[in-house]
């Protein structure tokens, strides 16, 4: 059974229709609905719906869930589900499944399917393996619900009870949480860099010697501030596993939590790695381009001319060749190294390894 | 139970096998195909085959389907699985399924296995989460088989009723069908634009100043295409969303189908997207490599011996630095947002984010 | 049950826990160790926790097996699952789970859950579908432990009969090992190459010229040797096959077994391929560095100086810049398609696409 005539009603009722059950539809006006419904399933009065099926879907707001109180005598002993998603994180105090709970105390409320998109609902789960997260505080109900996401071509995962109904309402509201405190880290990290690179390249030769070399702002100051950003959170990203290390040590014990900052450091390492990373391709995409631009030719050029009128010939430094080919081969091989470490956190790769080859990768 | 004694026959019952099933095949020479089966495996005349067992595999061309009618007796309400496939799109007017199922009237006909090679079933399903797509008109046995495909290692997905079978038995042969419209697109606007490129660059200077520039077109003229190309595919991937959501507005309701042009061009976003990410990245390798050419070492060389006759010195054109630097700072923040866009249309990364990142990114 | 009081079985309690199991732990001290578990699960002595459950999960090393000896009257009928690892690959004669069920032949036992990490039970399997091998002989047993790994989450795979537990054990434990052949393979192949520029650019122009090229090893001799790496590793991707389909042309069947070494070698393909990438991508970027060196720079200038102190402007080779333009050109296609086959292989494209789009790739 499905209550509501929205979007992910419909949906719900064309997916479960495709799949093969038998569905029920309870709407508060059957007769003007009926149309948006696939013709196999039945659309009748709520009251009604409720009272055919043994597994009913309620897919309205949270606002009107009181407007249900009516059928409370036609639902005992059935299973609700609660496939609602709110607005903002922790909108309410407790969450929408415990809410619906509170009001049906002689029905059985599962937490599920809110995850997934009307449009996924849709378009089938072919293209990728979409989870379904279930938590209730019944274990029967909740076999049941994994069941039928199961064969709706869903992979259900048990969530444990009711407590985390919370938790899985916030997981269609998050917005990359991992990615926050690295971005924001990689961002301080280049403005003290840039600062430090802008006052040495550019605003100090022009206090001391007049020189205007403001053309290299964009690209050169860029290019130098951003390998000294990739460095630094390289090395963040292996520190605080030395640091749990040296803890563990310390206390002589693996089983102590961590203190929260040192927590929160360990889960963010993937996440600063790949900015890390980021960094360094960009370093090396904005070194490619250096040949490119005109300030070069322009130099190149006017050296050949300063020489050619000075008649002079020997400019080859033996040294300055050296260093540079030594730096760029160097530059070449620790970016191939770390290509290989990003991709190996692609999560399809990162699944096909095992913990000692990722170490060993690591 | 297996009948046919072909590859996927033979695939199919070492798989049965080793997943612990009781497997009897059915071969029309027992005695000289028994070799190519496990030795777990019983091989024995057909009828005694469809004798023993429920659920049975009809491994063979629908050409010899008929050949199969003299089991119809023994065959009376049992379930058939049509693992079929055809060597073309829509060879038959009817699918092999829905052919089977009308040969044997008094069986129960699923459609299953056959997106999944003779190969994939004897390597194990352990590399990757392998869909079986299932349907039938009967839930019953189409659950059998979704438990027997799962006990397999593959994920069985539910494609609805017998009418999906042509769909179904259509998949292994298509050929990247959401590529066919994106790339012809984006083969006829580079025509177009290198067209007016080669125009402008060579053929134009050459009639009116008679000037050779014939070397331009391998490496200057494609790669001032590619970004025209990469932009115009880029507004193509935006546009379509823009006129669905006014015609949703003209018409106050989004139930209203789009017009099938719409709905086509909707669906190849994605594809039109990544293509447009591609010619980006080409336009970046291009541009990176000029500096390599021996064209511009000549250009470079003429240019400062011709300025060293003349014993001028300034050349440093404040504007045309900076427009370089910033074109190329620019470009390479262009190429970052593209590449990351292009890396979260990994399938693995676009499972693992939630639509409200997803629609953040984009 | 879970007998054991180590991180596994900490983690396995946690997990069976919130999926909603009932679980009883046994251990050697339930008092001390009753606070390591969660509040959920019972702990307590051994006997009494083996008395208690229908599954046993024999979380303790397998030098420890012998100890549960006393508990032999307890376990008889029970399913008891095998988690253990080795530390070194085929370390033991028999498998564990084989140790384990001559130790207890009144019990059924099964291999499964070892491949999975204490860190992985305990993080939840949210983040990628993580899948559980397991064997045995008994098919009743397997299914149930089949289903428990289901609701935990993960994906339960059959791995047919307790034979394959050793190769079961074994997986934990494997580092790269489709890599340890093409690697060194790869490696070999550039040693040869690089010998063989090192003296033809270096070496000989010294001998016979004195002429000091020795700068060139870092970038030019090891730029000029990866594209002979790469080229011939992609032959060998392609010749394989070749061999294969000479070989059952010439038997007449495809049903004889390849010999070993050629079987080995299909088997490397893909790893080969990705070498053969790996090596163009680093040519790739290895070329567009050659502009940014000093050598360059400096050999620039000093034919521009050369040829304005000998006033001579012509150096315009025509041929030599189309060599050049069409040298670059075809780099860039051949890149762009590697690229394309690299991209395919990621396992969740991979994934996405049928056998006939893979060979059209291909």
């Amino acid at each position: 059974g499905v209550l509501g005539s929205g979007d992910f009603a419909r949906s719900l009722a064309v997916r479960l229709v495709s799949s093969g059950f038998r569905v029920v539809v309870g709407s508060r006006n059957p007769k003007r609905k009926a149309s948006l419904f696939p013709a196999a399933a039945e659309v009748t009065f709520q009251a009604e719906a409720a009272k055919k099926a043994d597994v009913i879907f309620v897919a309205i707001f949270r606002e009107h869930y009181s407007t249900l109180c009516d059928l409370a005598d036609v639902l005992v002993g059935k299973i609700l589900v609660d496939v609602s998603n709110n607005t903002e994180i922790n909108h309410h105090k407790e969450s929408n499944a415990e809410y619906l709970a509170s009001l049906f105390p002689a029905c059985t409320v599962v937490k599920a399917f809110n995850v997934v998109s009307a449009w996924t609902l849709q378009s089938g789960a072919r293209d990728g393996n979409k989870q379904v997260l279930i938590c209730s505080n019944n274990q029967e109900a909740k076999r049941t619900i994994a069941e039928i996401a199961q064969v709706m071509g869903f992979t259900p995962v048990d969530m444990g009870c009711m407590s985390s109904a919370c938790e899985i309402e916030n997981i269609p509201l998050r917005l990359l949480p991992a990615w926050k405190i690295p971005i924001f880290l990689a961002l301080g990290l280049f403005l003290c860099f840039f600062t430090y690179n802008l006052i040495r390249q550019v605003i100090h030769p022009y206090i001391r010697e007049q020189k205007n070399k403001l053309y290299k702002i964009p690209i050169e100051v860029v290019n130098t501030t951003l390998p000294c950003v990739s460095y630094v959170m390289l090395s963040l990203v292996y520190l605080p596993g030395v640091l749990a290390a040296c803890s563990q040590l310390y206390y002589g014990t693996k089983y102590r939590r961590f203190p929260d900052w040192l927590d929160q450091w360990l889960q963010h390492r993937k996440q600063i790695g790949l900015l890390s990373f980021f960094c360094a391709a960009l370093h090396a995409v904005y070194s490619l381009c250096l040949p490119m631009r005109r300030s070069h030719r322009y130099l190149l050029i006017e050296t050949a001319v300063k020489q050619a009128m000075e008649k002079k010939m020997t400019i080859w430094e033996e040294e300055e060749v050296w260093r540079m080919e030594i730096y760029i081969s160097v530059g070449i091989f620790a970016l191939g190294l770390l290509s290989l470490l990003a991709v190996t956190s692609l999560p399809s790769i990162a699944n096909s390894l095992n913990w000692r080859e990722f170490s060993f990768i690591q």
